[in-house]
């Protein structure tokens, strides 16, 4: 994956946390991930297509899920119900759209949000795929994200 | 979302299961998945955008993962390694791309596929959308696809 994909992500996640929910996010080193691991525990993500195809997933310790969505919705949330997983799914979206408006070269449309929820998940990427993965820190703990983005190759003109 | 969203998707997953798999797949009864519940232990998602957006999750359990993953690789297998991730993201590639050209008037677009692990991981959609969830039994086990779709509204004219 080209590393001038990410910076636009990183941007509009610490944005997000910012303007959205009055939270710093700081970030930790940048890594290629070369091998699959897993995530925290509330994953959303989002497909991205146009003229380069991929995903961006937000992956969020329960805690900072929790937290992120209770400061979204102004209310003090303890489970993982359909609101905050509406909250979640509504940061991915956030997240992916701010990198899109700064890719406008790329012409990319985004799919919905979907958020998985389990201990111990992890996504994959195709294996010619090598996603980045970013780690922030929070007030409320610990998040990522991981960008795997592969640019399609423009047709030969006749 | 649209009960005609979904049999092109049904439709793809038997053609590809039958003609790259040479296995059978039988179906079961369709439902609208009301609440959230786990999937199988491997799901392939990708997301799709256009006219509607959505996505499409093809969930296997860990046995109908390594049997499909063996059939298309003509090769045993024994383990989710990165082999079988690629399989399985191919496999639910072929579904989407089936599905894909059957909807042309959505003109749909399809991201990279990417492979979820995990016992007990879920994959929720946004409260808004109700996915339609198709179970399927093979010779190696069960499997199910979920598919939620939204169309998006045309612009007024002015």
């Amino acid at each position: 994956m080209r590393v001038e994909y990410i910076n636009p992500f990183i941007k509009s996640l610490v944005e997000t946390f910012d303007t959205m929910l009055q939270c710093k996010a700081e970030r930790g080193s940048i890594s290629l991930k070369e091998e699959p691991g897993t995530l925290h525990e509330v994953s959303g993500i989002i497909g991205l297509s146009g003229k380069a195809v991929g995903s961006v997933v937000v992956s969020l310790s329960r805690e900072v899920a929790l937290g992120a969505a209770g400061a979204m919705l102004m209310d003090e949330k303890s489970e993982l119900d359909a609101d905050v997983i509406d909250a979640i799914g509504e940061i991915t979206n956030m997240v992916a759209g701010g990198a899109k408006t700064a890719l406008e070269e790329y012409s990319l449309s985004m799919s919905l949000p979907n958020v998985i929820t389990g201990k111990g998940h992890a996504i994959r990427f195709p294996s010619n795929v090598k996603p980045i993965l970013v780690p922030f820190t929070t007030k409320w703990g610990d998040l990522a994200i991981e960008v795997g983005l592969e640019q399609v190759e423009a047709p030969a003109t006749c």
